[in-house]
């Protein structure tokens, strides 16, 4: 499956978040993750970062498709970690 | 289509863009917004973003796909936009 994880964490734990995430993931932009992960692999992304944010405070969006075709993607200004797509 | 914007933009231009967004589409999360939209819209949206970002500072990625129905989306912590699905 593919995964983009979208993060609004705390400045005290966004470290933690972004190391965690780069085991599992590429990282797309400041606070963007994607990649595609087995099933397994994605319950251990969602226990990780539970055990990591503060549920209170942080906000995470994980938005999860059946493979990268399910959608386009573009890149407008600064490409932090290019993978494809100009718009 | 359906459409999932994130940006990371310069404090100076933050707000606009926020704004423009906002006359298009829902926000969901600290700089991530989302939305149904006509193809029209769509490229009134990326002319929009165009003129007012800074291409060497500011990044926006856009994500489109047919419908919602394409993925399915889990937040986990604070929801600040509500539109659906608990982790």
């Amino acid at each position: 499956m593919y995964v983009i994880i979208v993060y609004d964490i705390n400045v005290d734990r966004v470290n933690k978040v972004k190391s965690f995430l780069r085991t599992h993931m590429h990282w797309i932009q400041n606070s963007v993750f994607e990649g595609e992960v087995t099933k397994s692999e994605f319950e251990e992304i969602k226990s990780g970062l539970r055990s990591i944010i503060n549920k209170k405070e942080d906000s995470v969006i994980i938005y999860s498709m059946r493979s990268e075709k399910a959608f386009k993607r573009g890149v407008m200004g600064v490409e932090k970690a290019p993978i494809n797509g100009i718009l």
